[in-house]
């Protein structure tokens, strides 16, 4: 309903504080960005470089910061923090659209399942014995939950989710559509020139708060639990292997990959595409920046790299053609400092 | 049929042109490479440094270009492409194998969605309220369709896709099992030490003639839609963030990641595994090289690079070495341009 | 049961072999590591650089190897290969718990499909037509298997796999949620500016004893087959393109990513992350180092590694700007050359 008839901007400064300057009667019944914004709609301006694009913009309000209130005339909230301001405004314009409780007639519930009498269970989700679904739980069309695993209160599973017996899932966690929880981890060990698998009877324990991207997989622990700490985000198509354990609060971007046993500090934040290497440690409020893969323990915070941008293909060529030359350059250095020495030592 | 009768040479040079040279009776029931075909079989020769292989094939037939068109005796059909030229054969000798129109028993389909008459919804789907099925789509096995999604005529979903709500899918297009289309970006704000998720409301728009490998997700805009434009092939596993545009008739290769609101021109080839940094755009006719990190805009065409090749370990172990040594070779060759600078001076 | 009542040693060392020193009567009824284990479990030492920590261990007994055998005085098995007797001990502790045999009346399986008596077919999976389901298999819930596919005696399916028509899988398999086996490889022909599919009609045959980690992609081959042979054991997040074999017993590690047509040894060790081109042939025996790109053939065995470990970003970013002025350093070098070419030649 919020959405159809619209919000004052003094509702929002009453409920998210901030100062308003202008007209607290204005009413707005949507958030868009500077260009998009349309005569009904609350902009925002989260980076003063944008500063120039506000005088076009026909929004009818802007969220901005301290620096920047006297850019525009319009009605405008000024707040320290504006994008999570923003945050906040698009939350409550844009409520998440609840199901009616209840299970659909085609899921599949084991009756030892214990179900809250207000979760959701979409149509073909397949429910195994003793799981605890809590209050407020909405698990979406095709979910798969294995047994004895726990969905903690007011956690949403979007459609096609598989959680395996036994891993729990804190409250108001977010799981998105192919994620794989608790699968076994990748433990082999080496006899007579096969792999033998070795059982993987650790569970994954999923803090409060957490949210987890698309095709993401986080393993099972081989004997102790992997256990992602509340708050943690992760996007998607992540690879979390076996007893990693992520602090508190930290980010992870997509497409990065975490060996076996490591273990990452809480406020982390880790750039897209990064890889780590097993069973190193990693402090809190470490940065880690995009594609660059981390092989040792990391005690002081900070932000670290290893990160090769692309060039013009010739250029690269002729990059690497140099390093491969490094050594005979080196040698060449050696041999002008033998001459010069022999130059130097020469009587005049 | 065609698979059963076989089709002759005469007719696939009236349905798809080129030259034959050779008995127009001659009848194939199937294509092969130039080693495995049979002597039912057609084959084709897309590359001149594979023509010693040709004698030797025991192929009724060869697709070829005019400069291998003299390599052989056996009948063939020659043209300036024939990789093209083969993959028209192929798609005519393997038709699709359509199961019959009409919504599987096992179907969740809602009352509310529109589901044209000759559509096939395949066992265990959910088609949520107010979708949009165009004709001739098949949508498989344990599809999960969101509300208010649209698939355009003749799309054809594997089984275990998932749409989110509200996206919107051309015409022609194929999208492979484990597919997420239009799951939430990963848009944080950070807030006292925590993250404030933004709602993401933007949707996902993908044009006609848009192929999409498995495991691949596409996330939903933030505000305004992710855009994939026509004629889009994605591989495997690949990442596009909130916001992205894929220009027309761009291919991507397996692994690739691509960070939320960058812009990707149109015929653009990106190798696999390759990772794109966010709110950059990359011009038209662009080539990367696969595993290359692109970490700017890029505004001309042409073929960018950043990948290292895999060496002996003790090899690259040194290489890495001399690169750490480099501030120290650059302090002794100044050094050296020191002292011959001292004997220049030297009065002689 | 065994997990109720426990197991004595005598019982291992007669069912596994190994040396016992110590009381054969002794029980334990679980595994657990060093740390962790408690009164009733056992424990092992894989590693001698571990020792110090053994004798604050709380462990019944432990396995671990003869060169370390004297470092504690509890019952202990003596063996040459702790970690495979280790794998063995608690695949006896932990027996995956088979459900019972039967098809769940929510499945779909369409008439023509065989499947033994004593395989388990879970809720809301769909069984297309002429499909084989071997003894023993067990197909978890959701699971998607294609027309014709083959699944071979006791392969386990979890929840949510896919598996395309035609494709064979062999026995004892284990493969994890969200695999998708046998989509369509990324064959596309250039023709005017846009991309012609190439139908995709070879299958993936996969040998006995191999397990696919969760979200994994196998492509159907073009014409010719996808191979995985025996005893191969694949993680999370893997792609692997059409037409590549990958030899018996190879392991690969997380987020691997293998183009078309490659084909890897027997025995190699794959690490995490690691990227390989199209068309390229790597023998038996290599071990790839976890990131690297593999770009070219590699006919002998060994250790092969591109991999650049993340650095303090101001230390990172120096090093790259070493390297791009690498070029001008060469020049400094090869003036310096010049001018002690010239200083030697004239005359002292």
């Amino acid at each position: 309903m919020i959405q159809n008839i619209g919000i004052k901007l003094g509702e929002l400064v009453r409920d998210f504080g901030g100062e308003l300057i202008g007209d607290a009667e204005v009413v707005i019944s949507g958030i868009s960005t500077l260009s998009a914004a349309g005569p009904n709609e609350i902009t925002f301006l989260t980076n003063s470089k944008y500063r120039s694009q506000l005088p076009s913009s026909r929004a009818a309000a802007v969220i901005l910061a301290p620096q920047d209130q006297d850019a525009t005339g319009i009605p405008r909230i000024v707040t320290r923090n504006p994008y999570a301001y923003m945050a906040k405004v698009s939350g409550l314009l844009h409520p998440l659209n609840r199901p009616s409780p209840g299970c659909h007639v085609s899921a599949v519930v084991d009756t030892t399942a214990q179900i809250a009498p207000d979760a959701v269970i979409g149509p073909h989700a397949v429910i195994a014995a003793h799981v605890v679904v809590g209050a407020g739980v909405v698990i979406g069309a095709g979910c798969l939950i294995g047994a004895g695993a726990e969905i903690g209160a007011d956690t949403w599973l979007y459609p096609g989710v598989s959680i395996y017996a036994g891993c729990q899932l804190g409250r108001r966690g977010i799981y998105h559509s192919g994620v794989v929880i608790g699968a076994d981890g990748f433990g082999l060990a080496p006899e007579d020139g096969r792999w033998l698998k070795i059982p993987q009877v650790g569970r994954v324990i999923i803090g409060d708060d957490v949210e987890i991207g698309a095709n993401t997989t986080v393993d099972r622990g081989a004997l102790e639990d992997t256990i992602i700490e509340d708050g943690v985000k992760l996007d998607n198509q992540i690879q979390i292997a076996h007893n990693v354990r992520i602090g508190a609060h930290t980010v992870i971007a997509a497409c990065t990959g975490i060996a076996g046993s490591t273990v990452i500090g809480k406020h982390c934040i880790i750039g897209g595409a990064a890889m780590f290497v097993g069973h190193i440690h990693v402090t809190d409020g470490v940065t880690i920046s995009g594609g660059s893969l981390v092989s040792k323990s990391i005690e002081t915070p900070g932000t670290y790299t290893a990160m090769w941008a692309a060039a013009p293909h010739r250029e690269w060529l002729k990059t690497v053609a140099q390093l491969r030359r490094l050594d005979s350059l080196t040698q060449r250095v050696r041999e002008l400092e033998e001459k010069i020495q022999a130059i130097e030592r020469k009587p005049a």
